[in-house]
Parts: C-alpha cells; structure tokens; sequence
C-alpha cells in the first residue's frame, strides 16, 4: 500500500522503518521537505522509505499518518494540502500536548476536553477519513505489541468506518488482533486525554514498556 | 475507623454501606443535611451508617470521602467547613464532569488540563490531607474488585505519603492488593482525564462491568 508519514520523529520513522519492513511503498516527510540536509538525514532514518515534502507524502499515500508535535498537526495539514488528502485515510497519532511550560506537558485547551486534535484535524481537511489511533502507547509498542507481554489495548475511533477498517488492516499487520473500538473521531477526545496518566507513569517508572488494557467483563 | 461520607449518589452509598459492612463507624452526609426527608431517605440508603450534614459528617470522621457531583464537590467542601477537615484524610472520588450539555459530558474546563478538582478541593481546604482514587471506574467495583475477572487497577496520588497510606489501607479491605501509585496530587489531572475514554466504553458496552489495567513490562 503506498502510504505518506508526516513527522520524522520516534514515532514517525519507527512507523516508516516498521511499514517498509511490511513491504509498503512508504514516502516519509518532514516540514523540511527535500532540502539536502533533511533528505540526508531522513534518509538514514526513515528505513528504507523514500522521502519528501508534507505535500509530496500527501499525494503519495493512500493513507497519511501524521505523527508531528501536537502544536505543529494543523501547520501540517495546511502545508500537505486539504486537497491532496481528500477521500484518503488519514490516521492521526499526534496528540495535543504542550511542552512550552515544562514537563509534563498540559494539553493544548483549545484542542482538548470538547474537542479534540483528531477532529480539529477533521475540520482543517474536511474531505479527509479521519482515524484516531495507536497515541496512547510508545512507539516500539505501536508496530510491535508483542514486545510487551500479556494483554493489552490499542483504540481506534473515526466517523468513517471503511476507514477503520483500513487502519485495523494495518493494526494487524503490526501483530494487533482486536482494536477496542471506541465508536466515532470524538472519542479521540478520550484517548489523546489519556496521555497525563501515561506520562505519570513514564516519570514514575522510568520506561515506557507498558500500556493500557480494557478489561471487560459480562454485562452484569 | 470513622468514616464521613459526602454525597448521597450511586458512588456515596455504595461505599457507605460497604464502610458499615467491614465494620468501620460512618456517616453518610447529603446536602440537605438532616431535612426529615433526607434523613428517611437516606436512612433506606445508607446500610446502617448514620446520617447528617456535610459539616456533621466532616466533624465525624477521621477520613473524609467526596463523592458528590463535579460541579458540586467545592460547594461540598465550603458546606463542610475546611477547618473541620484540617489534618484529616480527604479522598476524593468526584470527577470535575459538566452535564449540562447533555452526554456525554464535557470536563469541567476550569477544573481540568492544568488543574484537577482533586487539586482544587487541596486549595479549599488547605490543611486536609487529599488523596485521589477510585475515580476510574464503576462504583460496584470500587468496592468489590473481584466483581470483574481478571487484573484491573485502582489508582491513587496524593501529596501526603502517609494519608495514601491510609486511602490504600481501605483499598485493601475492599479487595485491591497493589493500587498503582501515580506520585503527586496533580496527577489527578490525568486519573479524572480517564473519565472521556470510560464513558465512550460505557456507551459501546451498555454495561459498567470494565475497567483500567495497567499492564507493566521490563524495562527495555
């Protein structure tokens, strides 16, 4: 499948490194775009993915991945270009966090609690398929959950359910069985609001090989 | 141990009647205090604990549990008297929820993000001892984790060692063996932002019979 990552960050090139290593025709892309000393250094990190621009990325994939800060998802939606990301599955993973006041970072206000960056991600590329997942984990676990032993979750919310099922498609690939389904891209206000926890635990564990699980029982 | 409980909901009379059950000494408080019709009502719902005002059950107890309504809770501790609560224990189990826009609700934005109530309720009453927990999940559960299968997690943060000590102490005698210590009060922050992902999980479900696990691995 011919997929454009945004963000060549952890998250962005371990993406990129994992979905190459699938066998996908991954495209990943930095703000820099292709100047020489963004595509030298993309090109050590991305695993084998051909580089670009936003743009580029954007009319590459059939699926997008944006993987940026949270502060710089709505810059890359505009520089990728609403147009080119229309009708394509965009899986958003940035979460909107705020690390201009230290550590641990509060969420960003006007992209939290009644809304979210997923749907204000929605909004910036309206004729998107927006989905929501794998932003409450690491990186490492996000391509490989049989790195961490035992049961544990990954979300998936969106208002596109063709679209989900893409994504689940790619979840499986990465060794995920059964995504908990949260139900429409306003759930994303849940799983980017789970981040606090997840970063309390990070301060006090000192790693971040661990993860959430939904244990569900019987209807009483 | 005596034990004051504010607020007459599902969550206040569930641990109330649960309290009296193990034997402890309670007091189940409402707002309306010692009206003739709160207190017949309260007297069905409180399992054998007594009854009376916030301020009569703040005065009553060594432990104080807030288990009233988001939007309620401050008005709770000022109906209470934060100098009836100095130097005691003040778990806190509310979630800064805003119903009035329907459901599911919206944190409160004022107590949320770069607050918590539980951080909130410290600030009104300054010299009360406030531990957050149990705010995650279903009430039945609380108090009887083995109600649900498999491991699940109770949170707890607070300021004060010595009154987590206290909070875990009546955790055990509920069934939890290891609460997951999240450090700080303001990581309430985070254990009230878990209540977005609960609810859209409570709406998928139709039942209340889940809840959180954290499932820890080595570090890498």
């Amino acid at each position: 499948m011919k997929i454009g990552v945004l963000g060549t960050g952890m998250v962005g090139t371990t993406l990129a490194t994992r979905l190459v290593g699938l066998g996908h025709d991954v495209m990943l892309a930095s703000r820099d775009g292709r100047s020489e000393a963004a595509a030298n250094w993309l090109a050590e990190q991305a695993g084998g993915a051909a580089t670009g621009s936003f743009a580029e990325a954007a009319r590459h994939g059939e699926v997008i991945i944006l993987a940026v800060r949270g502060d710089a998802a709505l810059a890359a939606i505009a520089a990728s270009g609403p147009d080119r990301l229309a009708g394509k599955v965009l899986l958003n993973i940035s979460n909107p966090l705020d690390f201009s006041q230290g550590f641990p970072p509060r969420m960003i206000p006007e992209l939290s609690n009644t809304t979210s960056l997923s749907e204000a991600v929605q909004a910036a590329a309206p004729a998107a398929r927006v989905v929501n997942s794998l932003n409450t984990m690491n990186a490492a676990l996000m391509v490989n959950p049989d790195a961490l032993a035992g049961a544990h979750d990954v979300f998936v919310c969106g208002d596109d359910e063709a679209a989900k099922e893409v994504v689940a498609g790619l979840l499986g690939e990465f060794g995920w069985t059964a995504p908990v389904d949260l139900g429409p891209l306003r759930a994303a206000r849940g799983t980017e609001g789970m981040m606090p926890v997840w970063l309390a635990l990070f301060g006090r564990l000192g790693h971040a090989n661990f993860n959430y699980r939904i244990n569900i029982g019987a209807k009483p």
